[in-house]
């Protein structure tokens, strides 16, 4: 009797090709999967809330498999945690009904992006944060982004290589915050479209830095072209920070650990 | 015409042997000193204000060097980190008067300890906290902490193999704060003896944990006895935090950059 078991998945993202099975490196998914394979026996498929980029982090990635085994569901975290590497952590885990599914019932997702200021890049935040020495106008960065709230056809914020065609999404929010040398651009949406977050970091960031004009933002959702957004910005400031569904928020798990 | 340098150093310190020259392994001094070989032409010795010991991080380490190079005093910073790997930063440099010494001058370190409480290890904070997931009585350790403060003989809280004679050290600040699963102690004093910060938390932590009474931090300076004292704490959650001089404090610097 196969049961659904959900989990809430941590990892620095620096070692590996990203969330998502690939040939050319080690994805977090690949050390789940083998970690999944010793405990349980089994080839385990797994299914993340969405994919992150090579280098790009998560605080709190959910995800959900399959399996026979008969471990207690609440044990999974702390015997896939006894076979992963250090950089990933199975936070917390449970059975959830067959109808969850940690992709399509997501109903809204934060990423967290950090840019650390000053001179000198910090060695204790060279893998998390980019680091930008050239001077930023913090001030004009988050007036800017409020450009990016509500219902807009995103697709000026968009890889161009990929081809999705629905590209309306909304954002709920979209803020910076500052402590001290560092600078943490906070956004939330239903949905993101594949380096979003890093085209609307980098936009922001080439605002701030007076290469392009305060509304630069709503000028991109208004024409809809790649080359009105600022360039990706790298993938290492960048966190998934927290998924939340109907019935579940990641926040939440976080805050009982 | 040879001048006198001072840098003000950070590093990770999770790849090094420790801040000193060795011959096991690459130390932090090491790599400074290649840099300085490479920008100056000289072979440079370089005073810290103190060893870190294998995996100690350093936010602000003090050393000073002699140099005929004609490179402006300020300059040799950004020349040294173009040199230098990225775990460790020059964060500044400045001519010193030659009577300067980096060591013999230092009036107060701050060194801080960061323990991290939880369930599980926290990914961002595996090289740079100590994970204790057994639970933890915050307000006996602080307690237990003020037992460190003043004047004593801190012979119980040295590493047994070390062979120095004057004990006596004062310590001005003993103290932890908190910040979610995040705990740290900070400690000031006019010197440390061998592992006498690792000493100092492994005690805590005993204490904390319930393995050893409230004022045992007390009953150590007492007996005199490394064995009335607490295991060592491991040397990641370790960093040097502030060096202090008659006229000179690397938290200023920080300030300003």
């Amino acid at each position: 009797m196969s049961r659904r078991i959900r989990l809430v998945i941590a990892y620095d993202g620096t070692s590996y090709v990203g969330w998502q099975l690939q040939d050319n490196g080690v994805s977090v998914q690949q050390r789940l999967n083998e970690a999944a394979l010793f405990i349980t026996g089994e080839q385990i498929q797994l299914h993340g809330s969405g994919r992150t980029d090579s280098g790009v982090h998560a605080r709190a990635q959910v995800a959900h498999f399959d399996t026979n085994a008969r471990m207690p569901a609440e044990k999974f975290a702390i015997a896939l945690n006894m076979r992963l590497p250090r950089d990933i952590r199975v936070l917390h885990s449970e059975e959830v009904p067959k109808e969850f599914h940690a992709r399509f019932f997501a109903k809204n997702k934060t990423y967290r992006y950090t840019v650390q200021t000053g001179l000198h890049a910090d060695v204790f935040g060279r893998f998390t944060a980019l680091h930008v020495h050239t001077p930023l106008d913090y001030d004009r960065m988050q007036r800017a982004a409020a450009y990016a709230l509500g219902e807009h056809d995103f697709k000026a914020f968009m890889s161009a290589d990929c081809k999705i065609t629905n590209t309306i999404r909304t954002i709920a929010k979209s803020e910076w915050t500052q402590n001290g040398n560092y600078l943490h651009y906070e956004v939330s949406a239903n949905g993101f479209l594949y380096n979003m977050v890093r085209i609307l970091v980098g936009t922001l960031l080439e605002i701030g830095g007076g290469k392009l004009p305060e509304d630069a933002i709503a000028r991109a959702l208004t024409s809809g072209l790649r080359a009105d957004a600022g360039a990706t910005a790298p993938p290492h400031g960048l966190c998934l920070q927290r998924v939340q569904y109907d019935d579940f928020d990641t926040e939440e798990v976080l805050r009982r650990i």
